[in-house]
C-alpha cells in the first residue's frame, strides 16, 4: 500500500480527496494534515467520518510527513502552497499540488493574473500540468504534478481536438462557464451566504478571472498562431458542477459526424471523457467523468462546444487521484470509476 | 377604470399579469379567463387570492369579452392565440398579446421557427413590437400589441445601444442566456421535475431555439448590415430570472466610461432599464426592472454585456402592462415602480 | 402623509418594511437610519433601488428622527433596540419595535432566555404584544408595540381559538417548526452559508430556543391552566417562509367541521389568517396572510394545525405595518393586501 | 461472485442499488429489469453510465432470471411487486423486496392502509422485515427479506431503545418527519414539478400515511402495551434526505448521559446507527449511515430524538444490501462503508 498524506484535509478539496481514496484499493491515507483544525477528530468537523475513526488532524510536520508518506497531496490556497511544496520536493517526497502556484512555465503570467509573487521560479519547469488526457505520458515520470484548475479542466477537455486540429480560430474563442458554489471555497463569506446565491444567477470577475490565463497558457503549447480568449463564470445556486459553453468560429465548415469522429480518436471509448447529446451536470456529482456536447452550427460558422464535470472531482481532487495513478504506474481509473450519485 | 380581461390568467404569465394588476390604480380585472379551469373558484388554484374573492373563472366567450373589456391580454400558448387574437381585434378591442404568434413581421420566419402555419399573416404588419425602450412611440397608437419575448427582451435591451450606434460586427454577436424554470411554463413534464432541475444546468436548443430569429428580426431593423446571432438557453435552478451574458467584437476601441455614456443616452435615468456594476437576478424578483452590466475587454477587442430581468415580468406581464399604459396614455411606470422583492 | 423612519434598514427586515411601505399610499419613508452604511446610498446595497433614489442612508440621530418623524420602526438587534427605543418613546415619538426587547411582560424571563439584562423593565408594561388578530383593540392606543417573533406569529395564530375555547390539553402542546434562512438574519456567518443550508435540513436549538418562552407567555394570559410547549425550530433551505405544525391533545373529540367553525368566529373571511386544505409557504412569499390547515385525527385524539407565514412579513415587516394602520387609525390591510408572489 | 438481478432498476431505488452493488467486491450485477426501457442501453436513460457499457435493458422474464441470478432484487411499485415476489420465491430465487407489499404480518392492515387487496397473505409470514439493527439474527436465514420503507426507517431507528426499554409512553409517540423529494418516486406529476416544490415545505398525508401504520406495526412488536402515533410527513426542496424529529413522554426523568448510554448498548460504536449532536442530512447524501440526535427536555418531560438518513440508502437501496450481505454471510458493512458526499 502506497501511504499519502493530505495536507489541507478540511478544505473542500482535501475532504474530497479524502472520499475518494478511501475506496482506492492501493493507497492508505497516512496523515490528516490541517492547520485550522489540529488537535481535533475529523468526525467531530465532518460526521460523515463518525463511526470510522481515522485518527486526529494533525498540524503540518515535514519529519513526520517523510517518515509517514509516499506522495503528498497539497490542497492550499495559493501562495501559501509554494513553499509546502517545494519543502516536500526536496524532501524527496512526489507531490501533486492542487493549487494554482505551479501550473505556468512563466512566473511572469502568474505575479500578473495572481497578484503575487513567485518565490520559487526555478521549480516551474519541473512541474508537469496534470491534465491527464493531453499530458498522460510526460505524468508519468513527474517529481511534481501540478493539478488543473477546475474552470481549465472543463475547457480545456472540450477545446483540446479543436485547437490541435486546427479546425477553429484560436482569437475568436470565448468561454461562458458556470460553476457550482464549492468551487469558491470554504471560506466564510457574505458573497457565499444562502441568501446571497440561492435563487441568483450573476457573472463576476468578467475578463479578469486568473483561469483565462491558464486556459490561453495551455492552448498556446498546442497551438501554433496566436491565442486569446474570452473567459466568463457564473456562480449558479447549486453545490457542485461546472457547465462551460464554449464558442468559437470554424476555419472550414465541417459536418456533425465528422467532428464527432475526430474527437472520439482523442478521447477512448472507454476514457474519462464522453461525448453525449446534452451535457448535465446532475449526472456527473462525485464523478471523475466529463460530458462533451458537440454542436455545429453551419447557419454561423460556429461550433459550440458544452463541458460538463464535477468541479471537486475531475475539476480537482479526482484528477488529482488519476494524476496519483499514472505516477504509481496502476491502471488510470483506480478508485475513479464509480458512477454519478443520481438522483 | 379600464376594464381589462386576461384570456389564459391561470398559466404562469396570466396570473403574474393579474398579481401586477391588482395593484395597477386605473384599472380593474373584469374578466378572468381560463380553458383548464372553468367554473372554478381562482382561489381553489391559487390559495394566495383566498380571502380576496375575485369571481370565478370562466370559458373563453367574445361576447361577454366584448362587453366588459376595454382591452385584452392574451397569454395563450403560441398558434392557440392567433385565432383569439384576431377575433377580438375585429370585435373591435385592444389586444396586448404575450404569444409568438405576432413578433415577425414575415409569416415566413415564423412558419420556419416555430414549425406552424401563420393562418392570419395580414395581421403582422397590425402589430406593433412591444419593446417599450425601443418602440415607443408607434406602441402608444397600436391596436394590437405583440408582447416580446422573454429572452429577446433581455438580449435586445443589452444589445440596442451596441446595435444602433455600430459599434460592433452584427455577425459576432453571441448570447449565452440563463433562464429559470418558470419559463417553460405551467405544463407538468418530466424536464421541469424538480430531481430533473435541482442541483443541475443544461444548456438546450443549441442554435435552434426559436428566440434565436426574434432577436435576429428586431436587429434587423437597427442594422443596416447583416446580422447573424449565436443564441443558447441554458436550464438552472431558480425560478424567475434571466441573465443574458452578451458577447460582440468592438469594430473601434472604445473607453468603459464612453460605453457608459452612450447607454445612458438610450436607458434615462428614471427609466426601468438600469446601469448597474454586477447585474444579478435576485435584486429583480418581482420587478419590471432591466439590470445592464457593461464590461469593455480591451485585451481580446469584445464587449460583454450582461443583463438580467425577471423573466415574467420585464419579459412577460410587467412589459405587457408597460405596454398597456402607452395604450392608455398614462405614465408608463404606473403599477410598475415597486422594488424587486429580496431576500 | 404620516412620516415613519426606519431604524435599521438595511438588515432583512428593514428592507423589506422599506418595500411594503413604498406601496403604502398614506406613509412616507422619511428616514432610512443605518449605522452599518450610513453615508451611502441605499442603491448602492440594494441595487433594486436603483433608479428611484431615496437619499442618503443615515446614522442614528435622535433630534433629526424627531423632527422629521411621526413614527418610527426599529429593526435592531435585541440587546441594541432597548435603549434606542425608550430614547425615542421618551421624545414623544410612537414606535414598533420588531426585536424580542419588549415581548415579555416580566424582565426575568427575557433574562433568562436571552441571557442579558434587561435595562428598561419598567417600560415593559407600556409595550403592547402586537399579535394584531388577538389584541386589536390594545394596540389601537399604544406608545408602543412590540412586534411578535416569526415563530410566534405562526404557532400562536394556529393555537389561539384552541387554547381559547379550551379545546386542548395546555401541557400537550407540541410545535415543530421549519424556517427559511432569512429568519436568521443578515450577518454572515458559518451555519447560513450556501454550502451549509443547501440540500440540508437540520433541527437547531432544541428545547431552548428563545421563541417558547415567547409563545408560552402568550398562552398563559389566554389559558387559565398550565401551560408548557414543546417547540422545535428547523432550518431548511427556502429563503423566505414558516412552516409550523402544531399537535395537541384533545379534551374531547370534535369534528373537522365543528373545529373549522370555531376557526371562522376567530377568523374573518376577508382577514389575513384564511384556512386552507394545505398551507404552503410558497403561496405567500411577500404576503402578509397565514394559512391554516386544520386536522382532526380522531384516532389519536389529537389536533394538528399547520400554520404558513412568510416571517418576513407576517412574522415581522408586514405585521408591523398592520400595527401602524392601527396606530395611525387606517384601514388594517392598507398597503398589504397584495398577493404572494408566485411562482 | 453472487449474481443479483435488479426488477424495476430505471426507478430511482433500482438506479441506487446498481450504483452501489457496482463497487461491491462479492456480486455481479447479472441483469438490468426494466419494463419502461426494455430494449435500450441503460446509458442512454442514464448518462453517468456512459462509457462503462452495462449491456441492455431487459422485460422481465422469469426463466432467464432464475438462470442468471443467486439473488433478485425487486424494486417495483407495492400492488406489482407482490406477483412477481412470489413466482421468484417459488423458481427458488432468495428475494429482497423494496415494496410495502410483504412489510405486514397481518394482511389486513396492509388492505386498510394501502386500500388494495393482498393476494398472497401467506406469504407475509415468509417475510421478515429487514431492519437490520433490530431483525440481524432473523434476516440470516431468510428467503425473503421485506426492506423497510425510508420514514420507518429512521424513525423506528430513533424509538427502538425508548420503547424496547419502556422509557416511553407509547401511546404519546409524535412523528414529524421531513422528507427529499426522491421520495415520491420517478414519475411525472404536478406535485414533484420543480416550480412547485422549490422554495416550499407542506405537510401531507396528515393522519393517513401509510407509513404510520408500518411504525405501529414493529411497535407493537417490541412493546407490550398499546401503541398509537402520530406520523406527519413534509416535503421539502431537497433531493435526498429524511429528517424525522420524534417526540414522547418520558415514564420517568432521565439524564442525558443515562440515555446516551442506553442508546450505546443498542447502537454498537462501529455500526450504521451513530449517536451526534446535531443530525444534518447532508452528512449523509449517498451513505447507509443514520445518524441520531438525543434530546432530554427535562422542563416538559419529553424527550426529543432525531434521525437522519439518505431515504435512498439507508431507507432503501443501501439497507437492502445490508440485508443482501446478511443473506450472503458476509460482513455487514461490505460495499457500504463509504463516507456521504460533502459538500
Amino acid at each position: 500500500m502506497t501511504r499519502v498524506s493530505i495536507v489541507g484535509v478540511t478544505g473542500y478539496t482535501g475532504i474530497e480527496l479524502l472520499r475518494l481514496l478511501s475506496n482506492h484499493r492501493s493507497v492508505k491515507v497516512s496523515g490528516l494534515i490541517s492547520k485550522s483544525s489540529s488537535g481535533k477528530k475529523l468526525a467531530d468537523i465532518y460526521p460523515q467520518y463518525k463511526g470510522k475513526e481515522l485518527g486526529m488532524l494533525n498540524e503540518y510536520n515535514l519529519d513526520w510527513i517523510k517518515e509517514n508518506s509516499d506522495l503528498v497531496f497539497t490542497a492550499l490556497p495559493h501562495g501559501i502552497s509554494q513553499k509546502i511544496v517545494v519543502e516536500l520536493l526536496e524532501a524527496g517526497l512526489r507531490v501533486i499540488d492542487l493549487s494554482g502556484d505551479f501550473r505556468y512555465r512563466d512566473s511572469s503570467i502568474y505575479e500578473e493574473w495572481y497578484g503575487i509573487e513567485h518565490v520559487y521560479p526555478g521549480y516551474l519547469k519541473k512541474a508537469v500540468y496534470g491534465l491527464v488526457e493531453i499530458n498522460r505520458e510526460k505524468i508519468k515520470g513527474a517529481e511534481l504534478v501540478s493539478n488543473p484548475g477546475c474552470y481549465p479542466t472543463a475547457s480545456l477537455l472540450g477545446l483540446w481536438p479543436l485547437v490541435k486540429e486546427g479546425l477553429i480560430s484560436t482569437t475568436s474563442i470565448i468561454i461562458d462557464a458556470k460553476s457550482g458554489v464549492s468551487g469558491a471555497g470554504r471560506k466564510v463569506q457574505e458573497a457565499t451566504q444562502f441568501i446571497e446565491v440561492d435563487e441568483n444567477i450573476k457573472a463576476y470577475k468578467i475578463a479578469r478571472h486568473r483561469h483565462t490565463s491558464e486556459i490561453e497558457e495551455v492552448l498556446k503549447i498546442i497551438s501554433p498562431g496566436n491565442v486569446g480568449i474570452v473567459f466568463t463564470p457564473h456562480l449558479i445556486p447549486i453545490k457542485r458542477g461546472i457547465l462551460a459553453t464554449i464558442y468559437a468560429d470554424l476555419l472550414d465548415d465541417i459536418s456533425q459526424s465528422k467532428l464527432e469522429g475526430i474527437y472520439k480518436k482523442y478521447y477512448p471509448e472507454d476514457g474519462f471523457v464522453q461525448l453525449v447529446p446534452q451535457p448535465e451536470t446532475k449526472y456527473l456529482v462525485g464523478s471523475n467523468y466529463c460530458h462533451l456536447g458537440l454542436n455545429v452550427d453551419s447557419r454561423t460558422g460556429r461550433v459550440i462546444i458544452v463541458s460538463a464535470i464535477d468541479n471537486l472531482v475531475k475539476g480537482a481532487a479526482g484528477q488529482a487521484i488519476q494524476n496519483m495513478n499514472l505516477l504509481l504506474g496502476i491502471p488510470e481509473k483506480t478508485g475513479l470509476d464509480g458512477a454519478g450519485i443520481y438522483p
